[in-house]
């Protein structure tokens, strides 16, 4: 499939699509409005216009809008905040970008079945301050929960900072309404627990970067909210350190903490040295960032001591506990301004989302910083460290040019993912491979499975309507 | 597909079959041999003889097998310990009966990386006796964990006693490796707890009942082995009063329990009798048993306390806590009974395994004995209250005639699932559709949505060899 498979877009398309959605709902012609549906947050290399940007209001629009495009052969490409990190919302052949932004009501919280049902395009933190209000709580919580929909974390299977208790989204999520790559409207699954009906289409769906369907209904399961949290901040003098502690707190400390999150010194140093926080910076290797929940105080502040001690006996150079939201907030934004400052210190970059069986994690890293010298490029690290997910971020050195860096990234990525693979591990766990990481599948995946994944699509959207071009080519 | 579409196993195939798995390790000709591979544990109605019985070792002698019922159109029928309820494992057209029971093994235990890889024949409870002496836990736990094959129970997504708390055993599979239909061998997933690289193939395999693929390794995750158990076990007059309390239990408690098992006075008083136990039988309208777990003794008290606290304010006419291993496997021991005792109770019934949302159980409860009262059956309910699964047995009374009961079934189970459609519910919440479930799909599911899961099926076995039959009709 290319660009040269589709037909373009015209006139007549442009008002059939302004009759299904309405005319103020199709952006077309005007450059500055399509521009910002062209990228997701990867770097501008990835991004491409839109022909047109449809903004629909119901699962009937969008099937009358993918029942247009089958007869005409076009590309509708899905997109929800557009916060990705694997270009999965750019619509790389053009054709319909498909934004669930008008899509953003909080249709019911079941505070009787526990249960929360959603449209796409609702923030998440919206949905969390609602459910605040009734004691609840949705676990699936990625750390863009400022700016990301819904839609997408489940379009992405996103992870984040409390999976290593938690899980990621998709445990979360128990019903679906889809529009399939066809128009047909389905209901998948519902607000019931346990569910073996036929295949598991809900978790299918889950994770398909919208290529095998649009989600127009979302029923996530919920679960009493925590009373009482805590965080420990810790700091080592090396990254070795630091992760050594990790398998013994879930181990020897008998607990799953609610995040594990273990920046690397450069990593902190660049994000907590903006907030003038005071840490013995010139000391510092490596950090991890505990926190622990739970419904009883006495638990929570046990939990947080047995990992200090961990920690102390594990060779840490200092630990800091949290107890108020407000110091926990603390610890929390310096990890958060992490890709900011990144950013800041040159938009030349990759961030990466690798994953690692958790006792790989210690080669992984040393693994990463002997790549990052074979190329001259610098490979800070950050991530969830209880659940192996690294978010390695090559950077170009500032003495680098950027002809250089562009030439050797693919080979670099390269060497990254295949040490991912003989590792045990995969070359995303919480982001996706969208277009950016799709030439690389084969490094993780026989060939054979590629082809599985192929049938599936292929029985499910025969003409290649939905977001053509992702995770592999047909 | 009928039998009619499917050639006969003749001398020359089995031949081949023994070349591939050794000739000691297929069976033909013998009735006696076949005869226990003819159904699994739904009554004899739903059974079949197979025309042979192959025991492979490996994934390539699968491999082989399935190439082999590919060329010839042979069906193919896996199956893991037959303790199935849906008729999963019967070989409806005869053709190749395929047994994991040899696939045995326990890999590994990699308590680096909590992860346990074994082979699909492995016995649950074995899994867990090796997983003590490491403090680990396997939380996907079955009732029948004394003779189900971890294979089974990924097939059919088995839930349990501790779904409540735990989830289901899809929950802990990171990785398999499979058999396609086609007979190619592919890894899925691995020993990594996020994986957002292509489809969800291994949340499509569980669950998928054997019908799109054969597993012939699984990779469980591990959690640390609560080390500190309580049971309550709490007694009402009606069922609708012991119902009220749960989501007490997780709103007003403020706990998830590790279970919340719910047996009606019927069921509850068979099974107590047996042991002799010392109940006020005569006022027991129903029974809940929960269990609570935890790494500390002072919470995993304090929850039991808060459910009694709960369940007295709620109406209980009894309550007993225990807090030994014997005082809680006694408890469980009523539990686990009640099938067998149903059993001795009459032949002539039908174990049924709705989900309805949690809220809906008081209502699912009387429209089962509204239905009973209907076609003048008993329908005892236990089950998994905590997650709206209900095992309604509905059985022939000793004064009705068999011819009645087997007229008035199928409309009488019609009548069942869609009340529990209408409620949001489902007609299988871990046992799975099976063929006895099979004709009922869609008083749960559109046609359409029918239509994705075979186009799934035709794409993964497009000559439907394996496991044909089941699920849907094609």
């Amino acid at each position: 499939m290319t660009s040269s498979n589709y037909n373009p877009v015209t006139k007549e398309i442009i008002g059939e699509l302004q009759r299904i959605c309405g005319e103020a709902f199709v952006y077309a012609g005007d450059e500055k409005k399509l521009d910002k549906y062209s990228r997701d947050k990867v770097p501008e290399q990835y991004g491409h216009m839109p022909e047109v940007v449809v903004l629909p209001k119901t699962a009937g629009e969008i099937s009358g809008i993918l029942k247009l495009a089958n007869r005409e052969i076009i590309p509708v490409t899905p997109r929800a905040a557009g916060s990705g990190l694997s270009g999965g919302a750019v619509p790389i052949y053009g054709g319909i970008l498909l934004s669930v932004e008008r899509m953003d009501e909080i249709i019911e919280i079941d505070d009787q079945n526990l249960m929360a049902v959603v449209e796409p395009g609702v923030i998440t933190n919206k949905l969390d301050e609602k459910l605040r209000d009734y004691g609840l709580f949705f676990a699936g919580y990625p750390m863009s929960e400022e700016f990301c929909f819904i839609g997408g974390n489940v379009a992405e299977n996103a992870g984040g900072g409390r999976a290593v208790k938690y899980g990621v989204t998709g445990q979360y999520i128990q019903g679906l309404e889809i529009v399939t790559p066809t128009g047909d409207i389905i209901q998948l699954g519902g607000k019931r627990i346990k569910d073996v009906t036929g295949y598991n289409m809900v978790q299918l769906m889950v994770g398909s970067e919208g290529t095998l369907g649009i989600y127009t209904r979302i029923i996530i399961k919920l679960l009493p909210r925590p009373t009482h949290r805590q965080a420990v901040l810790v700091l080592f003098a090396d990254a070795e350190t630091a992760i050594a502690v990790v398998p013994k707190i879930m181990t020897a400390g008998g607990m799953v903490p609610t995040s594990i999150e273990f920046m690397d010194g450069f990593t902190f140093n660049l994000a907590a040295r903006r907030f003038d926080e005071d840490f013995p910076y010139d000391k510092i290797g490596a950090a991890l960032l505990f926190e622990v929940d739970g419904m009883q105080s006495s638990v929570v502040s046990q939990d947080a001591a047995t990992i200090r001690k961990i920690c102390r006996n594990g060779g840490a150079i200092a630990e800091y506990r949290a107890s108020t939201e407000e110091e926990i907030e603390r610890f929390w934004k310096i990890r958060k301004r992490i890709p900011w400052e990144l950013l800041r210190y040159t938009p030349h970059q990759s961030i990466e989302d690798i994953v690692v069986p958790i006792a790989s994690i210690p080669a992984a890293l040393s693994g990463l910083q002997k790549i990052g010298r074979k190329y001259g490029v610098a490979v800070p690290v950050l991530g969830h460290a209880g659940d192996g997910n690294l978010h390695a971020v090559p950077l170009k050195l500032p003495d680098d040019s950027v002809e250089h860096w562009e030439a050797i990234l693919p080979a670099l990525l390269k060497d990254i993912y295949a040490m991912t693979s003989e590792m045990g591990g995969t070359i995303s766990g919480e982001h996706g491979i969208g277009h950016k990481r799709r030439d690389y599948m084969s490094l993780v995946m026989s060939e054979t499975h590629i082809d599985l994944l192929r049938k599936i699509k292929q029985a499910l959207d025969p003409k290649h309507i939905l977001n053509p071009g992702k995770i592999f080519i047909y």
